[in-house]
């Protein structure tokens, strides 16, 4: 999303081209995990191409992915020429429609705690993101995911959904199980307030028996911003049948010319399976960036979480090209 | 194969440097297909690179492949970089030379019949495609196949063959099998008559035993374009070791402004393995294009097909970038 | 690395963006190999990304990779997004330091003899390619590898190693295999010098009990070039484990105007596993190049190995776009 797209689109209004455009970018990092136990490397390089045109009337549209998004023989739903990876869009007065591997209303409107590290909080495994039943990820046994956002004034609308269908086609990609949820539609709603310097956002999603009302508010205060999010959930049962009952997560940052510092914390409570027994998982980061300039940050985090029996770190640069 | 293409080479010229290049393009599209029982989204997003170069003595030379034919480790040969996807190519005044996972003589001649919706006839398994024994997909076990093609007034003759070894090399991927159809030589000769507003095609396909004859012609008056193929097999035996007999297909358009009616009929003759019968496969399908401009499409088709058990249908909107 | 990044960077420049930048560059091949046994053949088209950057201090960073080293999901490590395809780097006045499936030190300094044929040697297994400890696609389990190069003045020296860990995470790869090699860090260090028309280096290699030393020069005198490289190794057990004691090898060139005459010659001494004896191969090979210009190049190239039991030959035409 870079200087291609400038350089090539003045060349080509001028010469009285169509608009359609493919914009390639990238971004990289490189630097080291302590994992609790060991130090390792950990770097990565990755390139993103942003496709977009207007229609003869002004409708826009458009679509992106990463290369490492096109994996199309693998098994585990990462392709956008099958709509398991990137997405597409149309956009006009009406708002937009997304198809692909795109987030869900909720987290669209939601979001997620801030992350921290060099690797944006991979290295503890994304314990700053919130658990969503919709989108992101999630359900690509029942193909792309469709999310349509409508703005109006100050008020976003958000709506999702799969399509309820785990078929395996010619042009989609399916589970083809029997029954289960990867066969049950999944859907969200959101909406979103946005004020001068905060706004709030409400969802409620659902799929097949499985429930989630979110609830979340960002504010700004000259260099400090906070969010807050809270999600119940309702038999939202993980892969052990351990039943998640509600997130809490709580994020703030203050920026100091270059340096950004990043913390969250977050609380999960789950009911464990067969017992009238439950327990709360707690998760701390905390992270500070250095903007060395020119899409180079210096950045590192410090996470502790129960989901992991070790307090991991991590410590390393970031590239934007 | 787009402005970047046009926008670099006007630079580079100027500039003096050699005129290789690599053009990035793209195409997307979303929408919904009814497979007989289920709606379903379906939605892809690709990007394809362009690869030309000419050398000093005027010689042509390029490549093309999309990033999802670039799938290096798959086990089911679709990698440009293994010569199983995309292909390379030399041209001259001697004719063009390609290679990789090209279409053979026969296609390149003859082609398929018209495609219909927004998938472009995979919502309905592409039965609008001719089965060719060469090229295309098609004895990949083998590694690369290739085509020469060249042309003198109207007259285009086409050659295509596969190495007939799949013999697993550090340099070309093979199946590796003893004896079968992997292992014999698969070649196709072919010759294109163009006129004014048709043309006619003739060609001559062979795979160890099986083998292919095909006719086909194609005309234009005013609006209106009419196609048709006729495909005799001989020893082409499916998956089931029913055998082809012939494939008689027949397709028709229609442009009206903005719009682009479509629409084929087929049918396939098999004779049934172990009995002395015979069962007939007719396929119809009708489609609507409506060119929004820029290089957006909106696009339905509804496919009727003996291979299908029921009719599906597809809707949505098409992208080129 | 082509005229996209000149024609993007002069618009970029004057219009004052940044100046990270992602280049696209691609190469290809087409052609025919005598297996020794049939005539296959094979081809391919790739193409790669370079990312490059510049911080506000002046701090170099960049990636870069291709295609075909993003392949996600595979399990044989080769993919550029999580550090096992490609590689990242800084780079400033103290040096240069690169992560990802990079060359160790000790092929940085001293390389491979020089490769025939339009496969650049492919087809005969690289043999043309010396055997290094660390590095260039070893170790992968372990992650990442770590490469730092710094010159002064005549001489440069290089030091690489591995993390020692093979621990599977959310950043990184891993074996996650108890004990063995892939759990054990291996490290390389290396010094060259570089005179008018010549240059020597130096190398030491360790991956647990295995060593490796290293001696390399290389001379050029008008159209001539010649180089010797010897290798060392201690406890270096392939496969079967057979241990290899040292290979030797010499290479020359000829340039006579478009054309480029290589050979090389190489032998490799084995200690057999579970006998007293051991066990030489020798490797020659011989090719010629022809430049046509604007990036292509017709070349052919004849190996006869010891590690093959039959000669093997290319012929065919290699692209840079």
């Amino acid at each position: 999303m870079k200087k291609v797209l400038f350089a090539t689109s003045a060349l080509v209004m001028s010469a009285g081209f169509a608009s359609a455009e493919v914009a390639v970018s990238g971004d990289g990092r490189m630097g080291m995990i302590y994992d609790g136990n060991d130090v390792q490397f950990s770097s990565r390089a990755r390139v993103k191409f942003t496709l977009t045109g207007e229609s003869d009337a002004g409708l826009s549209f458009g679509g992106a992915f990463r290369v490492d998004q096109e994996n199309y023989s693998s098994n585990d739903y990462r392709s956008a020429a099958r709509g398991t990876g990137g997405s597409v869009w149309v956009s006009g007065t009406y708002g937009k429609l997304s198809m692909g591997d795109v987030v869900g209303a909720a987290e669209a409107a939601i979001g997620d705690l801030y992350e921290v590290g060099y690797t944006d909080g991979s290295f503890a495994g994304d314990v700053e993101e919130i658990s969503f039943l919709v989108g992101d990820g999630n359900n690509l046994d029942q193909g792309p995911t469709a999310l349509y956002e409508y703005t109006v004034n100050n008020i976003s609308l958000y709506a999702s959904m799969t399509d309820g269908s785990d078929t395996d086609w010619f042009t989609t990609v399916g589970a083809d199980t029997d029954g289960g949820l990867s066969d049950e539609l999944a859907y969200s709603l959101a909406a979103k307030y946005e004020g001068s310097n905060f706004w709030a956002a409400l969802s409620y999603s659902k799929h097949d028996e499985a429930k989630e009302i979110g609830l979340a508010a960002e504010a700004t205060f000259n260099n400090f911003a906070i969010k807050g999010v809270y999600m119940d959930y309702e038999d939202a049962f993980d892969g052990d049948l351990n039943e998640l009952e509600y997130t809490a997560g709580l994020a703030g940052s203050y920026q100091m010319d270059a340096i950004l510092v990043k913390g969250f914390w977050r609380q999960d409570k789950y009911d464990l399976f067969g017992t009238a027994g439950s327990e709360k998982y707690d998760s701390f980061g905390i992270g500070a960036d250095y903007d060395l300039g020119g899409g180079a940050v210096l950045a590192g985090g410090i996470v502790d979480t129960d989901y992991l029996d070790d307090t991991v770190v991590d410590m390393g640069v970031k590239f934007k090209f």
